[in-house]
């Protein structure tokens, strides 16, 4: 059976959100500023600000030298008690603007277990992502996570 | 690599299950009535009855112009507070029934943000499908959500 | 468009996942021990254990007459309402190692709809699995789910 273009990108696109994903929840968080390029934005914000068009992040790095700080300060601060995020992806959309660039957009769902051990809805939102093809594969140029969730329980220290 | 025309069929089928799902989840209410035939089935039905062979639905819409009907109204009427839905899939099967026509069934998750801000667990469920090969694509001939939770939270107003 | 072998062994085990994981949500419980080779190992193990190196799960079998009997309990013994599980998976990530064996993780999401109706995450974890090729088609060797929520809310009676 034959494949057609834009399948094959969706599926390429799964496969980077998975590793992503994967290396959050697995706690591989010195690999997490590896999936995007130096030159990136990184946000967190919530939807009430995107859709008003008033861009406040609550999160904001704009390039990847900020990302690897933030895992450090994570790493070595300690003033939070680690949380143990799962992430869940779906209605992943995306599609080719020129010859190496991707514009994706999916939800998302973060569950949390509190240090009491119970796990709960953490925060659900959309992905709004742009990738860029590299000689290292597929990495992004920027990602915002753009929350639904208003009552954010604790601090968002770690990434989505 | 070949690839099995299952795989490929899942694939496609994915495609259409993620769609789906983003154009209600990111507030595209018009176009979800374009993902039905217009000679088509949608319902929204407890397990309880589903299961007892007693199907009394919740919803209800033999045809794609209830669908349209209930969007204008949802967009209209304006008694209920817009819900944020997330909706999730898992388990996805398929098989192709004859050369034009897919059986489907498939998990579904649906995580509602009130407005107060917080983000809940809203329904649990599968939906059973069949999808029909158009010109225009793969379209639903029938959709019907079978629901686990009956304790449902608010009005079930906006489409699963 | 080409395959690459990684992409189309990822498609397989998503197969085998979404397969599993319907089986136990759509009340098809005689068809889970089917999934492993006789000389199985299924186990549920709390994170910490796992973290520790201190691998004393909550459940264990050790062979694929040990889920059968399982099944056979929990159908008969009924002394435990029957769960409605939903599963949802995230993250896959897998590989090749030699001809015939994937080592393969995957985040997981159980949702519980209790007997009052209500649904509500259940469990979370991750999957840590070995599947191997049989003239059947793959089969799980051995799998593990590693939960991260402690607090459990009923008994563990049911495969997750």
């Amino acid at each position: 059976m034959s494949l057609s273009a834009e399948i094959l990108l969706r599926l390429e696109m799964q496969d980077l959100q998975d590793r992503y994903m994967a290396a959050i929840d697995n706690d591989k968080l010195e690999d997490w500023p590896s999936f995007f390029v130096e030159d990136c934005l990184y946000e967190i914000i919530p939807k009430e600000n995107a859709d008003a068009g008033l861009p406040i992040p609550l999160v904001y790095c704009d390039n990847a030298a900020m990302l690897r700080d933030r895992v450090i300060s994570l790493r070595h601060a300690n003033i939070y008690a680690q949380p143990y995020y799962r992430h869940f992806l779906s209605g992943l959309s995306c599609r080719m603007v020129g010859d190496d660039r991707v514009e994706m957009s999916a939800s998302y769902l973060v569950i949390n277990t509190t240090p009491a051990g119970e796990s709960q809805v953490y925060q659900a939102g959309r992905y709004e992502d742009v990738v860029v093809k590299t000689d290292k594969g597929w990495r992004f140029k920027s990602k915002r996570a753009i929350y639904d969730t208003s009552r954010v329980q604790t601090l968002l220290a770690y990434p989505i």
